[in-house]
């Protein structure tokens, strides 16, 4: 039995709305789990011999961050299209030069999965050093059998080799591949039919995705994609009401889904339809500010209505290519109006809901020892300031993450 | 004589507003100066025999990246206050609780120099680690001789201890003091015939700055702190048109000052005069996100009369408490539309004049050799992406950067 007692720190155990703080608290880690948690002064005379103590210098411990919608996986660069834009280049310009979503398409189909692996490896890396211990992610940039698994088997190998918990999302259905132009339905047939049950048997998959807008997939193409993933024994998510309201977040509530991610265009009666459901609200503002969308989502309905609202960063090439979780809980609070425990609640316990992850999220007995140590004294402070990293030790899975793990 | 050559790189020399591309191209650093730049084709053979050679690896080289607007010595924290608006207190609210500025005064006033010091020791280091050679840092959170002298001698103290080019500048009239309540103008008395005077026996001013704004001071006491700094032969520059139009961009062209800043309600009159004056047009993206800013500054006037436009972080505990240079590129591009191009040579070239800093911002023979190496293909990439930190090697006056410097 390998004991370690972390004390003088201030814990947020994130078991509420309130933070779950325990001042002048002792954390005692079994393993890979965490055995105890406490003010010290309740510290078991069984815990007070433990020989790894950690002094944790007034820091505040929270969970492990976790950031629960990434694209994390993908080949090419779209920094060219960022500046042809900026020089006043339209979408259109840009598509006919055969831009946007299908470059990286073209890109990640023809990265070797080794490549593709480094890619991925540096950005979650960079997650980590953030604090960060479970990264959720999507396929979608293959449109293909092949490159569909290929990125869900890169996704799988990060948490082979990094100090990191990885949830893989299925999400063929992202957008339409060019083989298939005008015929998205044989495309979904293709997915469901073929694609995911492949991807399926070979267990690369832990949730299914559609990125359902005017400009993806309609929702009757998005419920054939529920519908085999509810045959498949998978669990439902959906890139919902971003752009539009197209009572997406109805249906995947219908699912008894984990998630509805980005929902600008969210209505009140998916609101009502999710709070039943207990779909959690994941909220994007890295891709609400590199799209410089205006429309905000109705925080304050999903609020009153006490649907779980989660934060992520969206990473990928196209509209948030931004691998920054610290970032995005400045800008919930800056764009969002969220408050700073409400943002905090987004990438700890309401993350974790979004993941149907049930041993992560939050600082309680039994659960693993996913712990972030901050060398702050408020919570306030890792939403408020941005730039010096506070992060001064982490723990994944009961073991200390070294710099050594990440960057060789 | 100890050269360094760089080779297998390509070079935004950002000696021009294409950023002065060389590809394929070669450095040679001779101590702290750059020897020479050139195609590695027209490299000549007394230079192809140095043995200390750098293979940089295909990435582009550019100037070290210059902060040329933070104030970054202050004690306290302003968390508190973020969450309070956040949960709703108005902005009188939090004043009566002694929050805002004063706040973060009483704190720096309280805290010792070598307590100041570590804070901007690690801010600085931050900075350091994102490729930036050079930092202005202001006072101002003083507001009495004692703590604006404290300040500014840590920031001449991180210049002796970190690899960095450090530039001061005297903001004492950046907020009336609590002990001035009602009588701004003795104020400015006690800056211009005592505390500046001070400062500049000290040799610790290199520039003058005010806030002239309704909330902060009018044109004619700025005019009143211009004049001192004139006499005393010391280069001005401004916060200006922030908030409201002060007319101030004019007063500081008027003084030839090195730069206006913030800018947001300069009018057309004000271009002409900072053109005319070669006034740099220092933009801070950082402040305008944080407070939520709607009102963009002129960019297309300024660029259409060719003011030279910087970028910078405005950290400061109150408007941006963001230290992050980078984070800066991406919102010149998403938020203000800047160019890469132009958000470069605002980190670069434009922010060296800003500082009026002859020795840095292009990569040019006889320069400093303030030099990042940048693990990307194109330029735009360090604008577009932001995350995962791109920055492979670092030099300051010729010495390569290592993380035993900064985190020792
Ligand atoms: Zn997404
Ligand atoms: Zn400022």
């Amino acid at each position: 039995m390998s004991l370690t007692l972390v004390r003088n720190i201030n814990v947020a155990t994130m078991t509420n709305p309130e933070l779950g703080i325990i001042l002048n608290a002792a954390v005692v880690l079994d393993d890979d789990k965490i055995a105890w948690v406490g003010s010290v002064n309740d510290l078991p005379a069984t815990y007070q011999q433990i020989e790894t103590r950690i002094d944790g210098e007034g820091g505040l411990l929270t969970p492990g961050l976790i950031d629960c919608h990434t694209h994390l996986v993908w080949a090419g660069s779209r920094a060219n299209e960022f500046s042809q834009r900026l020089h006043g280049a339209s979408y259109e310009d840009i598509a006919k030069q055969g831009g946007g979503i299908i470059s990286t398409v073209k890109a990640t189909r023809a990265a070797s999965e080794d490549e593709l692996y480094e890619l991925a490896r540096e950005r979650a890396c960079t997650l980590i050093t953030q604090g960060v211990t479970q990264i959720e992610i999507k396929s979608g940039y293959g449109l293909d059998m092949q490159t569909e698994l290929k990125q869900l088997r890169v996704a799988r190998r990060l948490e082979q080799t990094l100090p990191v918990s990885i949830r893989t999302t299925f999400l063929a259905a992202h957008a339409l591949p060019p083989e298939y132009k005008g015929r998205a339905d044989d495309y979904i047939d293709f997915v469901c039919d073929q694609v995911l049950p492949a991807a399926h048997a070979e267990n690369l998959v832990d949730a299914v995705d559609v990125f359902c807008e005017r400009i993806g997939f309609s929702r009757e193409q998005t419920e054939r994609v529920f519908s085999k993933a509810k045959q498949l024994g998978l669990p439902v998510k959906l890139h919902a009401e971003q752009l539009s309201d197209q009572d997406g977040a109805a249906l995947v509530a219908d699912y008894q889904g984990l998630s509805a991610d980005h929902l600008e265009y969210l209505s009140d009666s998916g609101i009502q339809r999710m709070k039943e459901a207990g779909t959690v609200a994941v909220l994007l503002p890295g891709a609400f500010y590199f799209l410089r969308e205006t429309k905000l989502p109705p925080i304050e309905s999903l609020r009153r209505a006490g649907v779980p609202i989660a934060i992520a960063t969206d990473a990928n090439p196209g509209s948030s290519p931004i691998h920054n979780l610290p970032l995005m809980l400045n800008m919930a609070c800056t764009l969002f109006r969220l408050t700073p425990e409400e943002a905090l609640a987004g990438v700890t316990s309401h993350a974790a809901t979004a993941l149907g992850s049930a041993q992560q999220g939050t600082i309680e007995v039994g659960k693993q020892a996913d712990l972030a140590l901050w060398k702050v004294r408020a919570p306030a402070e890792l939403c408020y300031q941005f730039g010096v990293n506070p992060l001064q030790k982490l723990w994944q899975a009961g073991t200390e993450v070294t710099p050594e793990q990440l960057f060789i």
